[in-house]
């Protein structure tokens, strides 16, 4: 098969840039391929499914605060992406907040819509919350933190993650765009811009492109390949010595459901469900969030050190980890949870660039690698097509939806300009 | 057993690192382990052994600078270390000049030692040089590169990395350093700051710390544990979740002995010895040097696009990649070379960091990462141990030799402020 461009992964990455490419020139051929049997396999779907646009760095809000924009505009145009403003509450004790205020400063000068609360207006809010520990032995000795602020960002909620896929890949088809399921890519092809027909090319001394991939059962070539699949980029990339910048580590969620939680799933004034917002507790980044499609709470934990960096073909949720773990910190904030136990639990992987946990998308010729979704890729999703997009077409800057303009080169490697975050989950 | 200190790896990083670490405190206990049977084992010994002061970064040019004047002064107090400061002769292209033009202004303006030449007076200098292929088909083909442009670099040349390393571990030993050989690092140990003596510590509500490491055949706890082994640092960093930085590439060198290269040795005007500087061609990155201890050249390919990405535990020249890839190119440029085969070959890995290809030096609490040389850690080594001890004291900036100051923040990860390299073999 030939393409003019083959972009390997239907996840949010992928779909996204396909769709943006496939707009910009309807006539291209345009072909994505996923080893899995539907979009979203990989673990876009497998996203707790989050969006926020707090964030310090000025790149990562751009990327998100835009996409926000776009997902409720696609849902004015019949994509069903169960966007629900319920917002994040990030709660710090005294100690911490003082370290992340003049951040929180920085994001309010900018225009972020959020709240800092003190201890008496987040007990207010969310009644079920142990906001101080006293002198409580066993606190002390799990090292809780006490809540002493909360910063509550209204353009914050839950989205559908699989739904957001399907809507890229709904309109990429709709132009004419080609997806092929049950395809993997096993090897990216290496040619030399001149062939000379030696045995042995490409030799050192010849410039080199990758002419596109071998696949489980064919040969793909491509004007241009697009490599967004996320933590197996690097499966693809090590081989021809391109880095993937990222690293896989496992994150897990677990879904609960139980009468005995509804007090928790009750809050007043935050939002317009009074329902309960992505709250990340000052303890361990343990973070949880009302589920209003399903009625239930998913809870995740931040676990960053010592969590091991490893590509697992299929991860799974550790049994003990919510029960034997989690549990101790979070019952004594929320004492509901009390016995209850999850009636659901799966695990994806994030894909982490550790330098500055921002995508990357740059290009060699012949090439694209976006990636480095570092847990916030799927919010960001449609700002990171339309970067990938733009550097494909050469441009040095690329319009976001709703007319704010970023340079294509920050996100790239040679001339990265990308700032330190500050809210990282 | 315990110390206070223990550094995993004794290559160049390990060893400077371990020795001023002693220096500013000899009461501490500061144990290196290797698993290899004496220093440099790793990769140290098997470099190309180039120093160099010409980089467009500060902070690159800062490091080797101040290196290159400390391991001469090294042999002011009886290190032989065969520094030999033949140079380095950076040839290129008309269009490739221009690309690197201001990059070479900007090290004029910085003071560093060095001329442009013309083609003339390349020609001049390196007499067997080929410098104009006109319309040579062969070239070409081959896509070859006229020489128009050198950039000569006089604080550069050749020493022996072997000689090197030694010379840190004889003055970390006469400080009453301990090393221990033939001992692998297998697991870096992670306990939580309090313990509680509870099954399944350490929680993801503990802070947690590096308490050691587990070896081939015993434990060793200690205060900090450095990690400085090159291209294995993934291997203990990946299993807790901290990042190297570095994907590992393979470098092979061919060296030559043969009578008909004496014209290649010979050069005017250039350095003291009228030695063959190391010379980069304009093509592929083919590179070579004089090895004058020896009097051989020793020759190597600055290979990136495609060659992959892997740890070899030993990894060896390819037969054919001389005889069958480099040579064509090369004996184009030296028609000496013709029928001349490499009468010994060798290859060791580079630690590449692709973001910005400059150390990283970062710690979190017990634990310092030193890394990712890039290709050039060798000759900016003092300054990389000087910079890992100041980290280790806590200390926010550190005095390099010669007295020049550097943030050690800047080649940390969370500030991390690192200028682009052009000058990258």
């Amino acid at each position: 098969m030939e393409c003019d461009t083959l972009v390997i992964g239907a996840g949010i990455m992928g779909l996204s840039t396909a769709y943006y490419m496939k707009k910009r020139d309807p006539s291209k051929k345009i072909v994505v391929i996923d080893k899995y049997s539907g979009p979203a396999q990989g673990n876009s779907a497998k996203s707790e499914g989050g969006f926020r646009n707090i964030f310090t760095s000025e790149t990562n809000y751009l990327l998100a605060d835009s996409s926000i924009d776009y997902f409720f505009h696609m849902e004015e145009l019949g994509h069903k992406l169960k966007m629900e403003s319920i917002g994040y509450l990030w709660l710090f004790s005294e100690e911490q907040y003082e370290k992340i205020r003049p951040a929180v400063e920085g994001l309010k000068e900018r225009g972020v819509e959020l709240e800092v609360y003190n201890r008496e207006e987040i007990e207010a809010k969310v009644p079920s919350l142990m906001t101080d520990f006293g002198d409580d032995e066993e606190a002390e000795m799990l090292g809780l933190k006490n809540v002493d602020y909360g910063v509550y960002g209204r353009k914050c909620g839950s989205l559908d993650a699989d739904a957001l896929v399907r809507a890229y890949e709904a309109e990429f088809l709709k132009l004419g765009g080609e997806v092929k399921y049950n395809t993997e890519a096993t090897e990216l092809i290496v040619k030399p811009e001149m062939e000379l027909e030696i045995p042995g090319e490409p030799f050192v001394w010849q410039e080199k492109v990758i002419s596109g991939v071998k696949t489980s059962d064919d040969e793909i070539t491509a004007g241009t390949t697009v490599v967004a699949c996320g933590v197996w980029a690097h499966q693809l990339m090590d081989p021809v010595g391109l880095d993937s910048f990222q690293r896989p580590k496992k994150r897990q969620l677990f879904a609960f459901k139980d009468p005995k939680l509804e007090p928790v799933m009750r809050t007043e004034g935050l939002n317009h469900e009074n329902a309960l917002p992505l709250i990340v507790l000052p303890t361990a980044g343990i973070f949880l969030k009302a589920e209003l499609s399903e009625g239930s709470i998913w809870l995740g934990c931040a676990d960053t050190f010592p969590r091991k960096f490893e590509l697992e073909e299929d991860p799974q949720a550790e049994d003990d980890y919510y029960t034997n773990n989690i549990y101790h910190a979070l019952v004594m904030y929320f004492g509901e949870f009390e016995d209850v136990r999850p009636m659901n639990s799966w695990a994806g992987q994030y894909a982490i660039n550790s330098f500055d946990e921002t995508p990357v998308i740059y290009g060699e010729k012949g090439f694209v690698y976006v990636g480095c979704g570092s847990g916030s890729g799927i919010m960001k999703g449609d700002a990171i097509g339309r970067v990938a997009d733009a550097l494909c077409a050469g441009e040095a800057e690329v319009e976001l939806h709703g007319g704010r303009k970023l340079s294509v080169a920050k996100l790239g490697i040679k001339n990265r300009a990308v700032e330190h975050e500050e809210f990282v989950i």
